[in-house]
């Protein structure tokens, strides 16, 4: 055994003292204390458990160990875990006084002490335990041949109880292991909520044993099966985290509708023909899965009778597979325009005094309380649900923001000052490819709204949300991860914890551990790229993609129709990340420069235009046998147009005019190709 | 839409003409013939199905339109495909006569017809269909804007009705998605048996609801729940693909045995104590999960009736599971040793009159049939199970070769001489990591013997085996992929295609075409070795590897007790596959140079040394913060002296004496690091 060898002497290297700086903690913790000295690893480390853990913590320290010593290479002696107080003399002792609950005000405090010969984790709970050990996992420090911990005191406790992350598995269906190394990097990053966004109008993700429809009409054979659900659900309990599972109603029904249109909203009159009759001499209207993104008009019937029926039957069904207390019924996003042409519900509003089509979907959201109650669930809700008579019970998920014309968590405040528990999930699009800082400095706590201590409470964290109309099983990762991390520490960490050069330094790190939990954004981008190159050298898309992001917010599927659900999202764009790489680094040396003109930091900046000009050049000459290159190089080529001329500027040998050379700028500011754009527009212009 | 648009007028350009020898098919066909011309892909192409197939072609279908239009990032109008003839003027038809069964015999031929304006894919089965289209997804051109198929024909059918893969699931558990993307790998090469070896010392792999303890006790919570295993059996067929599972008895038995000790054969004389007494004045043994690699004595006890009644159960609720009409038991590598030690089954013999140890395999062995028939099931086993009283209904499966003592094939002939069928797996055990021109070049059919046509039918193919003693979910791609490709060549093509080179060739594309499918092989290269370089720059990693290969058969994991099953398998040896990249291309300019020594043939040969020297020059740097390059630093320097001492000689500037020129060469031939071997050594030695 050769590496055993090598780094049992390897046992015996003093490693260097690190600075509390370098560390590369996230969430950082609520207290670290560093101190002289190492824990230095060997294969004798071993684990011990005491006191009355659930017994998840011995899942939890056996895949502890076992990424442990892929990371490390050190072949532990100790391979599973399984009883408590196994082995009392182990080096790291876990020690929990009680079971945690999976759900919300659980205690996740952990004391994580390490000394030079011995390490401890004291916990009220196993859930505050697993969050521990993630942290001794990140501590981890190595010099030229060993790895060692540094001699340190950790206390720890989240700020919000609700740190969570919606998946739209809808619009794509996002596979059992997409779902599953997901919950492995939530949990990495201390989050204990998963929101499970299972229908949409473009797919019914869950099997249905009495309503078989749902499935086989309405899901294109992409779905869940019971048996998997359950599966996910331990799969999360184990490592903490509390599932809140979605379907949408009354509105983004298509798919619903596809399978039961007699409970849709829309009416068609009858010129005779063969639709089946109904008694007002009207037509029941048929419907499909949608295929394009948007908002679609398909919505359930609230007069009628039979929609309540089916709701509470598929509740019936639906509740038990998932444990947790809470159930979210969407609510989002119904215009009522079917309610509008609609004689039947017209008339069902006046019946019932209900002045609005929001006073009508409340009182079909009230309905729903009690058949979610019979199964010990609270209702969740998009913040539309919120109206004056809805039960105080309920949860507002505040989502809107100036897109949709209104303030950045407006409703969030509004909910608390109701009387309403919160969740901020505005700001925290991770799907829409804006810059990790934004995220990152989305603080759920209002500023300034002046809320009691009361109304604080309420707010109950926050939650990423990942809506797939563009993201498939290949890219989500890379949308999710390494950013959902900022997130993360976010709603975990202090307030005061906003220092966006820490955060990103640290994320580089955390990027490369979420990959070694099975996360896939880092390796799945070189596969699209070896797709577009067609098996050539990806060298070059890699350089070019280094100043490429998607395009953000709404603006890459226009109308929500240029891509179709079932459309290629292998394509460059798709390789491409937010914060590209080296448009912060090329706006840090034109900073440099404009400060201080000299030889050297003229250089940093001619390198990135040299750069740019041999990547059009090797672009083109992939592109000979790559189709799929041809989109980027007039992309490219304003790049390399730009950057030529700059050569040229920062030498003092343009000749072009000044407003040519601004248009050659301004051509960078472009989002007419590949669906991306170039990052490093406006570090160009500081250059004129 | 910006691709959709350059691609649209990309459909115009005309192709260049592709010659046969160009086209990466694999397996190749039994008939390919090329015509100028070609159809050209736009958006709108479509497909439609006509005839009487299985409805897995529907599937079948989708899949195939994703894999294309991720391919070209053309965006098909066509979405899913749900109905016969829904489509009748598409481009491309597809007519079965009738509906495929999954097993052998079945007609999987196929004749794909590719005009200028229509293709054609006519099949006897949907079977035959779905392989047509994995050769039209092979066949398929580009230039520089857009993508073609060239005008041909192709008849198409298997040699061999037995094409498969095992994997071993015991040794390291593979999850579902491990499984599910291998059927993926397995249908894109026109295999179509996937025998999946479930329980073995090392754990056994079935949820078990009557027999609980073998989950609870011997699975270390790693297992297929039944549902899994029905979902996968289905995804299985929907690809064409059957699935035999294993349960190997009566050796190899420590999982069941740990669960149900009291069928062990092993008995310990009682001196006092608290074992549980028994009427011999022996005790039961007790058992524990094989934590090693290697041959066991756990074995079950054939004397005693509650192992067939254990057994009979196990079928019983096991066998309802897997459709498909083989069950493989094992047989393999039972020594007896227990039997020896245990009065009571020498008695047993006695008594049955059974004279050796293989006999009474036998009578343990036929006690099955019945138990196997009843749910209409063969039996096949490993080759030990053959003996002159078994069952003529048994398949014999053909596995020893030198390395245990015996010749090649040797019991593929013996069995077809006594009227048994068989497969071969004897000289593909592709997890040996042997180069992949042994496994293609093992035929089936052996040379010479002799065989009659009747017996030459009992050949039913044969099966590579994925063993997993030191292969996890992180690396078993790059295990199977790209070489099982070659075997399935040999199982399907005909018996004369055999050029390695051309394979060689046409596995490149292949390769990268398995990637598209969702293996792995490639992405998680990347992985390891960014894990060994503590997230620093991998090229220099990378091209080391390009001359090291994993040791080769059973040398890595000396005794089987160097790994255990839990020791971490993300080291160098784990990166690294056989048939190393470099080693190749250096011997071609190696031999070049010894022809010729003109300075250009020279300057290749030098190129390489540099190349190497400048390689440990960086993996030393990139070692200073990575503990885990440490173990390949004394190989790297090995490669180093040769190389620098090397190209002294090849400047007539060596001072160094012959023999310790050939010392520093003999360095390179060493497996003392870093469980890999240096694959230019053979190379380095013709230049001496």
């Amino acid at each position: 055994m050769k590496y055993l060898f090598v780094l049992l002497l390897a046992g015996v290297t003093v490693g260097a003292q690190v600075k509390k700086e370098q560390l590369n903690l996230m969430p950082w913790p609520q207290s670290v204390v560093l101190n002289d000295g190492n824990f230095t690893l060997t294969k004798n480390f071993k684990v011990n458990i005491t006191g009355n853990p659930n017994s998840r913590i011995f899942g939890g320290v056996t895949r502890f160990l076992r990424r442990l010593d892929n990371r490390t290479g050190i072949f532990f002696e100790q391979g599973f875990i399984a009883k408590l107080n196994e082995v009392p003399n182990a080096e790291l002792q876990i020690n929990c006084t009680k079971a945690g609950k999976i759900g919300l005000y659980e205690d996740e405090s952990y004391h994580l002490d390490i000394k030079s010969n011995k390490i401890t984790i004291n916990a009220s709970s196993d859930l505050g335990a697993l969050h521990g050990l993630e942290t001794l996992l990140q501590i981890l420090q190595n010099n030229s041949t060993s790895f060692y911990f540094p001699v340190s005191q950790i206390s720890d406790f989240p700020r919000f109880t609700w740190r969570g992350l919606m998946i739209d598995a809808s619009r794509h269906f996002q596979p059992v292991d997409v779902i599953k190394r997901n919950l492995d990097g939530l949990a990495a990053m201390k989050m204990n909520v998963f929101h499970w966004h299972l229908v949409d109008d473009q797919g019914w993700r869950i099997e249905m044993k009495k309503h078989k429809k749902l499935i086989e009409l309405a899901s294109d054979g992409l779905y869940y099966t019971q048996e998997e659900i359950k599966n996910i659900v331990k799969y999360a309990e184990e490592r903490g985290i509390l599932i809140v599972p979605e379907i949408d109603v009354p509105g983004h029904g298509s798919a619903i509708l596809t399978a039961y249109p007699e409970i849709g909203s829309k009416v068609i009159t009858l010129t005779g023909g063969t639709s089946e009759k109904n008694s007002k001499g009207t037509a029941i209207a048929s419907y499909g899965i949608e295929r394009n993104a948007g908002i679609f008009t398909p919505t359930l019937d609230p007069s009628n009778p039979k929609t309540y029926l089916l709701l509470s039957e598929i509740f019936d069904e639906v509740c038990p597979l998932f444990p947790g207390a809470y159930f979210h019924i969407g609510g989002d996003e119904n215009e009522g325009k079917d309610w509008d042409g609609n004689p039947k519900i017209q008339e069902f509003k006046k019946k019932h005094n209900l002045k609005t089509n929001h006073e009508l979907q409340t009182y079909f959201t009230m309905q729903l309380v009690p058949m979610l109650k019979k199964h010990g669930k609270q209702l969740m809700g998009w913040e539309e649900i919120l109206t004056k008579d809805l039960s105080k019970e309920a949860i507002i998920h505040s989502w809107r923001g100036p897109n949709e014309g209104v303030v950045a968590g407006k409703s969030l405040v509004d909910a608390v000052k109701k009387g309403y528990k919160t969740v901020l999930s505005n700001g925290f699009y991770i799907d829409l490819m804006y810059p990790i800082a934004s995220h990152y400095l989305n603080d759920p706590m209002p500023k300034g709204a002046n809320l009691s201590t009361e109304e604080k409470a309420m707010i109950l964290g926050g939650e990423a949300t990942m809506w797939t109309e563009l993201v498939t099983p290949l890219t989500i990762d890379s949308r999710l991860w390494p950013r959902t991390a900022a997130i993360a520490e976010r709603l975990w960490s202090a307030e005061e914890v906003t220092d966006i050069a820490s955060m990103r330094r640290r994320l580089e790190t955390v990027s490369f551990r979420l990959e070694e939990l099975g996360l896939t954004h880092i390796r799945n981008k070189a596969v699209i790229l070896r797709n577009i190159s067609n098996n050539q050298d990806i060298k070059v898309l890699e350089e070019f993609s280094n100043v490429c992001e998607p395009l953000k917010g709404y603006t890459r599927n226009k109308d929500g129709t240029e891509y179709q659900m079932y459309s290629p999202l292998t394509l460059f764009a798709d390789a491409c990340t937010p914060d590209a790489k080296d448009a912060l680094a090329f706006d840090v040396v034109v900073t440099q420069y404009l400060a201080n003109k000299s030889a050297a930091n003229k250089a940093k900046v001619t390198s990135f235009f040299n750069k740019w000009i041999t990547v059009y050049k090797d672009l083109t000459a992939l592109g000979a046998n790559a189709p799929l290159v041809e989109p980027i190089l007039p992309l490219s080529k304003k790049l390399n147009d730009a950057s030529q001329e700059l050569l040229l500027v920062l030498d003092n040998k343009s000749t072009l005019k000044s407003e040519d050379l601004k248009k050659l700028i301004e051509q960078c500011n472009t989002k007419d190709h590949a669906d991306v754009e170039l990052s490093v527009y406006e570090s160009l212009k500081k250059l004129l």
